[in-house]
């Protein structure tokens, strides 16, 4: 491995090394891409400055989503995050007849702050390369199922020994798709409290219409506050608000925890996604929005209860649609392909790469096989929809594993994740039932026409019934809505839970075999495969670029970096920002009409506002969902805006970045891939003029 | 002709009538889709109502441009129309020092009016269908070119004895391709005068970049005034200004003077400017703005000269560029090939109309074999560009024409035309030499890299020199910019053109052969072939629907419909109109950088505006250019905007009506076509609160 390639093949194959010429990647903070800064940029940071980052951003974890990120912001644990990223814990804060997701909120004084329900906070403090330790773990001649478990059990030990030493949350991080293994020393949080959030109409303003569009006029801000041992944090390191607005042209970084991308996936594996996998989701998420909207429709209660889910879903679906549009135009698998071909080429120039390397791509064209059936299965064979299904299945899979030694369990039922496991169950978060029962019958049968009645998941979800009444079965008589009696069974540990006589619990049994099934198969068949081939992927790609290549997202810290940059989409001209002037020109093109209503409090402040005062700014930064809440930060480390969407051009970037130079549309037009954030002036003139909250306006510009 | 189709059949191809189902068609006021308004709208108009819309719209030309549209606004004359069509005149009303279309101009009195140097106003008083009289002018057997010639002679004795008589201006009008011939009087005025104009940079705000798109921040309006017998025009008709602002969803008419539309193309001609027409014209106009932005950087003076050529050359270019995307989309040609089968099925379907027809597919298919190649000499093979190299051109034309028998003369050189040609040759708008080398010494160097140095229009041109030095000679000793000069030819006749030593005329004179044998070979060959297809397609499209079709856009009074309604695009979502907010926001968010700059009297006045006005507005009438200053009209008659633009969404309508049905994009989208006007409230704000222009105002809003 330690073998150089000629500088002949290098210079030939740094043509497509994808982050030599574009604002590309999302760089861990071990290895950030200095020289590109550097040359491009003439910008060189200090340590002192990536410390201070990486020290100042925040990966933010609820019951529900993946994880995004926040930024710490004042001397006094002060959190900035996206509304969007806080608006679960503020729906459950939210009781009938006090919304604060629509009315917003605002805690005056640290007595008024509210205790986020399940609202975790983690800063990574310390981290460790344990690639070599992690490797040695792996005893040679095993086979790539034994080969994996290897590793797991070797980096559970690894978390384990070290989290008891150190105090700290640890987790063995797996780079460049087992490349490099990595120690991550994480600080965690457990009581986040709402400070301040605006009214989710203009957070939210142009709702699922605008979403993933620019130009764009959403404040979709949340001020959260880290407490520890019942007092607001004192962090050693927070972010300064900048005294100078980002200019056009400006370079600024993005550190974030960015959720996943599968940049070094194959041709085959883009392939599979075009044609089946998302095809497919997109199917399930319309069936599964069209469930959200009936209930929705049922009254006003119904409405608030399904409005987060609604547009989680929504969400969800343009994405998949806006990946779909890149994945079919013509750029984007030429340029993988010229990137695919290169590595081969290279690895097939050296006898000894080939013999290292094999033929991985091969291997996962192999495994994929299946998958355009076995897919499917996989999506639809699950409750994930129904968040009480979701606890009646985790309980009955717990009630399974615990008993099991630690190193055999599902990795999520071991005792270093049991924490997370409890934080899950334990929620105190409402269960609507009438809610559960209405997708989960729409859910049933939407399943049961994709896979067919005689799929063995159908046969034993149903047990015979058709989709609404086993849905009213289950949900009808169930208890698990209520957390004692969670607690109960969670405390009462697998025969507590093998014993409860709960029609919930009935059904997750009945279908827990399936489900495991399904899961072998995917783990044995595809994902050790996965694993394994990609791994020689990524070590070839080692051998060819060293670290000249970042690795892929996967919740973990990371630098992106960019240029604030309008763009042109068609034949339009789009600005790198947005000012106030724009939020009312878009309220009352639409005559105001939902999703372009603005609160009472904006129309009525309009003539207090400095309407020219930017709103939301656009960036070039190599960004990804699981970036939501990611400070924007000029050259001097102060925050500039804060991360909280991508237009549509974006969306491709899963698997591939897009530059102007690699056209992801149909037409061949220019790209304009972007992130988009709240403009840390908007933010101020917001604070101070409308929601008289000049008090919070001093903690942040305090030094 | 008299037979009608069976029942079923009429069912059949009534699927394939274009204006069923959609807001489609320009439609002549002797057939009005009367019917389609009732069943769609329940609207049901008076004659009165029809007679005073046409009374009110009035057709501009001037030197420059093809013709476009204007309305009667007030009991004195006051006429509306769009700033960019009136911006010829006020650039040539303005001298070096004073520029009106940059500074605007307002006369606060009527002495204080500027009368334009060559702005003509017409009004259609009065029409009747000539088409038997026309008929039985062609005598029985006779080939394709003598019908159209036998069909031209009788076309203008008709004109001039009708003219004679009536003291109008009289046109016989062909519709459907020569299915119907019309005799229209119009009443045209010439003593037209400047009122009102706002900055261009307001006019034109977003320039070539902003241009065909929305949403749209333009306050594109001019007001002039018609004189007659040197007093204001008292017209029995002009329109009031409505109450009530237009909202969405309502029904809404556009009047006015469309260009040039070719919906009776057939799939052969289609092919042909997708394939080769669009390419050329888009490399011609490229080139030619090339050279324009060439000149533009000598200097101040030079950019004010060309500035307004530059705008027509990059709103043509971008024209071509939105046609082609249109062209190239996959609706498009589907819709037009099922037309064509319908209309090929049920003429076959019919011996009689079979050998009626015949097949007119296949003759303009065969026609349009050699317009590939002789499509370039035509296009290249003239001196179009260039203001002196047209008088030029007229001028040795005319000295050959004249002398001939009136019937034998090219159409624009027979008795009846001869006023306007005066009008072209003799106007006081000012020539500038340098422009003008400079401009020819490219396109000259342009045809030449096109055609070959030994293309004959090539060797006349150049007369064995370089191109720079063919132009210099030519421009740099001619005296044609002279208006007496030109006078004194035009009045001296034929003998003093062909005597005068001018090295312009000299150039004109050695290329004159090569272009009339161009010209003869296009009309005998592809013209009049076309024009007798046509007839024949026209009429078979007559024998099948009857006037439930309209005919094809050229020049003449039409009337267009449609709703006032947003549309999507892509992913963004566009409302139906903006407001002055709108307006600001794209003057801040692009930093006020050219072409999105503000007037100091917009800047300094935006707290006295009311800033939720409507701006722009769209709906989704079938308009083309021509309709540019087209009034848009309400129910009751009223006026509630000024036509001045379509988004490029439309611009594939030259050739086929694109409703939400049939997408014209590449991805399938929706295709969102739609007329773009100025909001009659944005006009009254503006004037008011801006321009210190009560007075006008008052005269609008006067019965």
């Amino acid at each position: 491995m330690s073998k150089s390639p000629s500088a002949l093949i290098v210079a030939v194959l740094l043509l497509f090394t994808p982050a030599l010429f574009a604002d590309e990647g999302m760089w861990t903070f071990d290895n950030p891409p200095l020289r590109f800064w550097r040359d491009k940029y003439g910008f060189e940071p200090t340590q002192e400055w990536l410390d201070h980052i990486r020290l100042s951003t925040v990966r933010l974890n609820d019951g529900t989503s993946g994880g995004a990120t926040g930024c710490l912001v004042g001397p006094d644990g002060l959190l900035l995050t996206n509304q969007h990223v806080g608006a679960g814990q503020v729906g459950k804060l939210s009781q009938s007849g006090r919304d604060f997701v629509k009315e917003g909120f605002y805690a005056r004084t640290h007595a008024e702050e509210l205790r986020c329900p399940d609202m975790a906070a983690t800063v990574l403090v310390k981290y460790e390369n344990v690639t070599e330790l992690i490797r040695q773990a792996v005893k040679p001649g095993a086979t790539p199922t034994a080969a994996a478990e290897q590793r797991r059990q070797a980096s559970l030990a690894l978390e384990k020994e070290q989290g008891e030493k150190s105090g700290l949350h640890c987790e063995v991080i797996s780079l460049y798709n087992g490349g490099e293994y990595w120690l991550y020393y994480y600080k965690r949080y457990t009581d986040v409290r709402l400070v301040f959030v605006p009214e989710e109409q203009i957070a939210y303003f142009g709702g699922d219409y605008d979403n993933f569009t620019f130009p764009r006029y959403s404040l979709d801000i949340t001020f959260l506050r880290v407490y520890e041992n019942g007092q607001p944090l004192r962090p050693q390191h927070f972010l300064k608000w900048a005294t100078q607005d980002v200019a056009e042209s400006e370079l600024v970084f993005v550190p974030g925890f960015p959720g996943s991308s599968a940049r070094l996936s194959t041709v085959a594996q883009l392939r599979y996604q075009r044609d089946s996998a998302n095809p497919m989701q997109i199917h399930l998420l319309e069936a599964r929005l069209e469930a959200v909207h009936r209930y929705a429709a049922r009254g006003e209660d119904q409405r608030r209860q399904v409005a987060y889910l609604e547009r989680l879903l929504s969400n969800a679906l343009k994405r998949f649609n806006g990946q779909q549009e890149g994945l079919r135009g013509q750029g984007v698998f030429k340029k993988k392909m010229a990137e695919e071909e290169a590595l081969r080429k290279a690895v097939q120039a050296r006898p000894d790469w080939q013999k290292i390397f094999g033929n991985p791509w091969q291997e996962i064209s192999t495994a994929y096989q299946p998958m355009a059936a076995n897919g499917k299965r996989l999506a639809y064979g699950n409750l994930a929809l129904s968040r009480a299904g979701t606890l009646a299945s985790l309980l009955v899979r717990y009630a399974e594993e615990a008993p099991k030694p630690d190193a055999q369990r599902y990795e999520e039922f071991r005792d270093a994740r049991l924490q997370s496991l409890r934080f899950t169950l334990l929620s105190a978060a409402p269960v609507y039932l009438e809610m559960e029962e209405a997708l989960l019958a729409a859910w049933f049968s939407d399943a049961q026409q994709v896979l067919g009645a005689k799929d063995p998941f159908i046969v034993a979800l149903l047990n015979g019934q058709t989709p609404t009444a086993a849905a009213k079965l289950a949900l009808g008589g169930t208890q698990l809505h209520k957390l004692d009696f969670r607690r109960e069974l969670f405390e009462g540990g697998p025969e507590a839970i093998a014993k409860a006589d709960d029609p919930l619990l009935a059904l997750a049994r009945r279908i827990e075999p399936v489900i495991r099934q399904l899961r072998a198969w995917n783990e044995t068949k595809v994902l050790n495969v996965e694993a394994s081939a990609g791994e020689h992927l990524a070590n070839a790609r080692f051998a060819v670029y060293g670290k000249n290549a970042y690795p892929d997202a996967n919740f973990n810290l990371r630098i992106a970096y960019g240029t604030v940059a309008g763009y042109e989409e068609g034949a339009v001209r789009v600005p790198y920002k947005t000012t106030f002037f724009g939020l009312f020109e878009r309220a009352f093109a639409f005559g105001q009409k939902q999703p372009y209503g603005l609160p009472q409090r904006w129309l009525a402040g309009q003539n207090q506002l400095d309407l020219k005062t930017p709103l939301n700014f656009v960036y070039n930064a190599d960004t990804i969902g699981g970036n939501s809440g990611s400070p924007v930060i000029n050259r001097q480390g102060e925050i500039v805006g804060i991360n909280f969407d991508g237009n549509m051009q974006k969306l491709v970037n899963r698997w591939l970045y897009v530059d102007e130079d690699h056209n992801a549309n149909a037409n061949g037009a220019s790209n304009g891939s972007r992130a988009v954030g709240v403009h840390t002036a908007a933010i101020v003139e917001a604070l101070q003029k409308l929601y008289d909250a000049g008090a919070l306006v001093k903690e942040i510009k305090r030094d």
